[in-house]
């Protein structure tokens, strides 16, 4: 993979031009590309930025995201060829940090669950993910060393997993939705795919204005960490499990403080109560699409909408009453178990085989709702060679120490990119 | 003024098509809008629902608000001519219901304070307030019988007061802003304009799928009203006092329970901020706009963001943390001081004089921020024969209540409307 941080490392030095690292990824571009399918539409010999801290970082951007310069379809033929007139707010940041935003990369129809015809870089008869498929695509394939994708149940950290990459999805709010098509305002969350935790933790850092984010300032401890199996869901597969016990063994061995963390019932509630936020918010923000187009949604997302027109204001508004106690709550459970951070599951397991499903996202839709920011670290690979991912998650708003706590379980399991 | 539900009472007894209905506000239009210039475009000859509760109902959509049919050019050079792809939410959901949405009306661009070429309908010599002008200006002109508008500081509530029609601010979040140019995402808040106060809670509830926030099917009570003089802010002129204490007097005569509610420290703490949140956000909302367009931005939205880009994330923090213990603290408000609504001015005095300014949003600007539901309602004239109004506001998710004390402000006063 390409590591943002080793690129900008060498144009620092002056051993690489921003140019010349944008002409790597053009080539990387070129020779994965016709296999991987990440990508939607690409700009031909760009204006790169000699100055910027990401100068010379080429930037996929999902293509649910607004771009001045390059179509955004949103995965869906209703928006064929369409034109925004302005970047997104996370687009436009980027450009004004050096960054060149050289390619949209493929979504499932609006972020939702109808597969792209990306394929997984790591073994082409399995998926790669969704929603934000063609952004962890890319990044895994090292055809890029930065990729924006969105979360509102599992689109970052699912796809980042079963594509081997790092995947950060920020505190609620931290990046700005700006631009953004929505699904579920009260849920949808930007990330970031790259090929380490500390290419994301620079790259969130500049684009926030947040320096305290970077890693490169801060020593690495050791962090007290609580793990959770979230058994409010159907069980994961052994590999998953495994590799979770990979992890915690490791990081005890390396003085680490584990322990089990059950939650209480209150976030089983919640999690429960995703999907009727999620689909009460997407009724609306999707109207005029259900209204206009319903034939051309895409064939599970238009049943799906189907059944959400039936979500009552009431459900509604009580489901958002349990996701805020939740929200409250969970700052006293890591303060009560003495805990930095939560350890838990990516996925149920290595990227499904085959590309009629996008995987599952029910090992991180209680952490979207809950807002907290959720890092996904490679952890080795599954027996037939697909990556399998930890997640690590800690406060809302503290996201420093999520990105220090998996950059310990990187630097623990070994660093997967090339 | 037209008024929505005495059109629709017409049209429910046959006495009047959607078709002239629709036609009533046309030929309105052609009366009054070349004086007025509440309108940026509209559509001529438009398809006219036979069937749905808000079928005749002509509606004016604040033009940063996107429309499939109309341009959508946020009150800015940069976005001449724009086109977008799909309808906002709320245009959406308005012509499921059977509503025309007939024009976008001016705005301020980016809603921010540079004044739009709009006149006051009781005076042209007067500002109609901003941002929401045109909205304001047209229904208080008797050309539309619903207008869509915005309020970020105080865009929805001053317009209509200084217009001398009913402006609702529901509580946050309750009218989706999918496909509304973002100016803060903590602040930005759909509303509506309406002659009377039960046209909008007509509108409100059909909007939101919530039959209990019409007004038809609650008995009118006499509400316990907390006036509050927001002393935090530089003081009201004195007509605006005098229509406020007139208020008092006619619901303590009519049985209601009127106390005064000082406001903890904590609200001015609040209102503070407001800034600081709002322009953390912008500054990431219009990036592109600033970077691209820096020229064409307006004078005074220009200068307010190079001042805004020093804004450290620091500060922002602080105060959202400000602000949510201050929205945490208001309902135990008026739980302790046994309150159903909030009673308080809604703009410093009637319409200023001339259009350099639209007028101050300084007792707006914590409401908005605490994401409670707002109604103005007119309550007479100034010297000059300006409108007055006052504010009548509830706890966040009490719209019913807000409404209903509004409609019982406005039967005490006397309905403006013509």
């Amino acid at each position: 993979m390409l590591s943002l941080l080793s690129l900008r490392t060498q144009i620092d030095a002056g051993s690489l031009t921003p140019r010349d690292a944008i002409g790597l990824c053009e080539a990387a571009i070129a020779e994965h590309e016709p296999k991987i399918q990440a990508l939607v539409s690409r700009t031909l010999d760009p204006a790169v930025p000699a100055h910027g801290p990401l100068a010379g970082i080429a930037v996929g951007v999902k293509d649910i995201l607004d771009t001045a310069d390059l179509p955004t379809q949103m995965g869906s033929p209703i928006y064929e060829g369409w034109r925004p007139r302005a970047d997104a707010a996370a687009v436009a940041r980027l450009r004004r940090l050096g960054a060149v935003p050289l390619a949209k990369t493929t979504t499932t129809a609006f972020a939702f669950l109808d597969p792209t015809g990306t394929r997984n870089p790591h073994h082409p008869g399995h998926t790669p993910g969704g929603s934000s498929a063609g952004s962890a695509a890319a990044v895994g394939a090292g055809m890029l060393p930065l990729a924006l994708g969105t979360q509102t149940g599992g689109s970052v950290i699912r796809p980042a997993a079963y594509c081997g990459v790092v995947g950060l999805k920020p505190s609620f709010g931290l990046l700005p939705t700006v631009g953004m098509k929505c699904f579920s305002w009260t849920l949808d969350t930007l990330g970031l795919f790259t090929a380490g935790v500390a290419d994301a933790a620079y790259a969130l850092a500049l684009m926030t204005g947040r320096p305290d984010l970077d890693l490169s300032a801060t020593e690495p401890g050791t962090p007290r960490i609580g793990v959770v199996r979230q058994d409010f869901c159907a069980a994961a597969e052994p590999e998953a499990l495994a590799a979770l016990e990979r992890v915690r063994v490791a990081a005890e061995t390396a003085g680490a403080r584990l322990r089990d963390l059950p939650l209480p019932a209150l976030f089983a509630e919640a999690f429960g109560l995703h999907g009727t936020i999620q689909d009460f918010e997407a009724v609306q923000a999707l109207d005029w699409e259900y209204t206009t187009h319903r034939a051309d949604l895409g064939r599970l997302l238009g049943a799906h909408l189907d059944a959400a027109q039936g979500v009552a204001p009431k459900s509604y508004d009580a489901s958002l009453k349990v996701a805020d106690r939740a929200r409250r709550q969970l700052p006293d459970l890591f303060a009560e178990h003495d805990l930095d951070v939560i350890l838990t599951l990516s996925a149920p397991g290595p990227a499904p085989e085959g590309h009629a499903s996008t995987g599952d996202s029910r090992f991180n839709r209680l952490w979207t709702l809950m807002g907290v920011p959720c890092v996904t670290v490679p952890v080795g690979r599954s027996a037939t060679g697909l990556p399998l991912g930890v997640q690590v998650i800690a406060r809302r708003g503290d996201d420093a120490r999520a990105l220090g706590a998996a950059r310990f379980v990187e630097t623990l399991m070994g660093r997967q990119s090339a």
